[in-house]
C-alpha cells in the first residue's frame, strides 16, 4: 500500500495582510506529503531540488515516511522559487515572482523502487510531466488523481486532455472548471470535462468548499468557516493530500468513501492556512485532526426527520 | 399558530441571460408568502399595493391562506414598480428603474385580527417600518426573523440597529454581514452583529448556501447545485419563506430546528430560480419539496465512521 506523489519542493516568499516571511518552503509536493503522511506511508516522492534545499527538511520528510529517492537534487542549480502576496480578502493573490531553476529541467525518472504503488497523486505540473510519470508505471495504479490549473489550459491544452483520458479524479477550481468546459453552470462543466476522461470530479471553491461529481452524483463539502485565515498558501496541494491519504489508508475508491476523502482533506486544509507554509501540518497530531473532522460533522449535521 | 408577514407586493421587469419580462409580480412579501404558505397557514400579510394590483394574484394569494387585511390598497396610485438586469454570471444585476409608487407612503397599521401571532417575518423595508411593527404588537411573537440590506446601512444606520436590538433573527448576505460588523472574517462578523442583539445570524452566500451562527455554534447549508438558474429574483426571500413556514409548522425555535429550517429554505429558493417570479412557486407540491429536499440530504451525506 504506497502512494506516489509528484510535485514541486521550492521556497515561497509570501506576504498577507498579517505577516510576512521571505524564506519558507513551500511546492505542491510539500504540502501533499506533510498532509498524506498523516494517513499513509510511505509517500514515494518524485520532485527536483537544487543544492540549497535544506538537508533538515528532508530529514523530516524521511523520518515522516516520504522516500525520497525519486527527488532529484541538481548540484549547481537552485530550487524552484515562488513568490506571491494576498489581497485583503485572501482570495486572490499576486504572483510576484516565480524563478522556475531546476524545474526547468524537470524529466522525473520513476525509480524502480516505486513501481507497484497503487495510488498516484499528480501534483500541478506540465501535461507533459504528468503523462511521462503515468507512462513510465509498469502497472497501472488503482487510482490516478491529477491537479492541474489555469496556466496548462492557456498554453498546453492539447496535452492536458491527454493527460485528462488516463486519470481516474480531476482537481480543478471553479474558474478553472469552467475554462476548461466553456460551460458557466459547474454542473454543465463536471458533465462535459467527466466525458474527457475522469470519472470524478473535483472543484474546489477555496472558502465556499469543494464539489464531489461521479456520474449524475454530487457531494458538498463546506470549507469551516475560520476566524482567520493566516497564509492560504499550499491549502489545495494539503487538502489533495489528506484526500489521497484517507483514500490509500482505507483502499477504498468507492464514491462514498471519496466523500469522507474530501471532508479529510477539507480539514486538512483548514489546518494549512493557520500558520504560513506547511509549518501547522507538521505540529498536529492524529487527536487534532479527529477533532476537526468532527467540527465538519457537526456544520453540516441536521436532523430532516423534522420535515 | 400564525405567521406575520411584512414585505413588499410589487411588479417586476426582469431581464436575465436566458430571457426578459416587462412586467411580473414580484416583491418580498409575495416570494415569503408563497413560500411559506407550503408549510403553514394562515400567513398573516403586511404590505401595500396600488389599484393597479391584479385581482386574480390577491385571490390566489387567499385559495393559498394568505390573509389580506393587512393589505393597504391605494387607489389612486401604482403598485411599487422595480427592473432589473442579470449579468452573465446571474450573481450580480444592476436596477435598472425604482419607482416607489404606493411605498413612498407605506406606514403599515397591523390589524386587530394579527395580533396574538407567534412568528413574525420583518421582510427588507426600512428600520422604520420594521420597528413600527414590532411596537404595534400588543405581544412580543415567539420569533421574530429580519431580512434587510446594504442600503440601509448606509442610509439608516442608527434606526436599523434599533430595530437589530429587538430581533430574534437576522438575515444577510456576506457583503453586507461585512459592512455591518466592519469585520472580513464571516466567523468574527457573526460575533460582532450577534453582540447588537439577533440571537441567531443567517448569512446568506447565493450559490454557495447559507452559514447559520447561534452562540459559539455554526451551521453550513449548501445551495443545490443547479443545471440551470433561469431568474435568481426573489430567491432570498423565497429561502425566507421557507425558512419562517418550517419554523411555524414546528413551533420550535431551537438551533436544532433551524439548521433543518435552513435546509427547506435552501430547497425552496432552488425551485425559484427555475422559472420567471414566483411562478414556480406557485406550480410544486409537497412531494416536490420532499424529492429536493432529499436531494439536500445526499449532497451533504458523508459516512465519517471511516476516518
Amino acid at each position: 500500500m504506497s502512494v506516489i506523489s509528484v510535485g514541486t519542493m521550492a521556497f515561497d516568499a509570501i506576504e498577507t495582510p498579517f505577516g510576512k516571511i521571505d524564506k519558507i518552503v513551500g511546492g505542491s509536493g510539500i504540502y501533499v506529503a506533510y498532509a498524506a503522511a498523516h494517513f499513509i506511508t510511505p509517500i514515494k516522492q518524485i520532485s527536483i531540488i537544487g543544492y540549497d534545499f535544506p538537508k533538515e527538511e528532508l530529514d523530516e520528510l524521511n523520518s515522516r515516511g516520504v522516500e525520497l529517492d525519486g527527488v532529484e537534487v541538481v548540484a549547481d542549480k537552485k530550487s524552484f522559487f515562488w513568490s506571491g502576496k494576498y489581497h485583503e480578502d485572501m482570495n486572490s493573490r499576486d504572483t510576484l515572482v516565480t524563478d522556475l531553476n531546476v524545474l526547468a529541467d524537470f524529466k522525473p525518472v520513476v525509480p524502480q523502487s516505486y513501481q507497484g504503488a497503487e495510488f498516484l497523486m499528480l501534483g500541478n505540473l506540465s501535461p507533459d510531466i504528468q503523462l511521462s510519470i503515468i507512462n513510465q508505471l509498469t502497472e497501472r495504479p488503482k487510482l490516478v488523481v491529477m491537479d492541474t490549473m489555469n496556466f496548462w489550459m492557456d498554453i498546453a491544452l492539447d496535452g492536458l486532455k491527454e493527460v485528462l483520458k488516463k486519470v481516474d479524479v480531476l482537481m480543478v477550481n471553479d474558474a478553472e472548471a469552467r475554462q476548461l468546459s466553456g460551460e458557466y453552470s459547474l454542473v454543465k462543466a463536471a458533465k462535459n470535462i467527466m466525458e474527457m476522461g475522469p470519472k470524478f470530479l473535483i472543484i474546489k471553491k477555496g472558502e465556499h468548499g469543494a464539489l464531489l461529481f461521479h456520474e449524475s452524483h454530487v457531494f458538498f463539502a463546506p470549507a469551516l468557516p475560520l476566524e482567520d485565515v493566516f497564509d492560504p498558501t499550499g491549502a489545495g496541494d494539503t487538502f489533495a493530500g489528506g484526500f489521497i491519504g484517507h483514500i490509500a489508508k482505507t483502499k477504498d475508491i468507492s464514491f462514498s468513501n471519496m466523500k469522507t476523502a474530501i471532508i479529510v482533506g477539507s480539514a486538512m486544509a483548514s489546518f494549512c492556512v493557520e500558520k504560513f507554509g506547511p509549518n501547522r501540518l507538521k505540529e498536529i497530531t492524529k487527536a487534532d485532526i479527529d477533532t476537526r473532522i468532527a467540527e465538519f460533522v457537526q456544520l453540516v449535521n441536521f436532523d430532516i426527520d423534522l420535515v
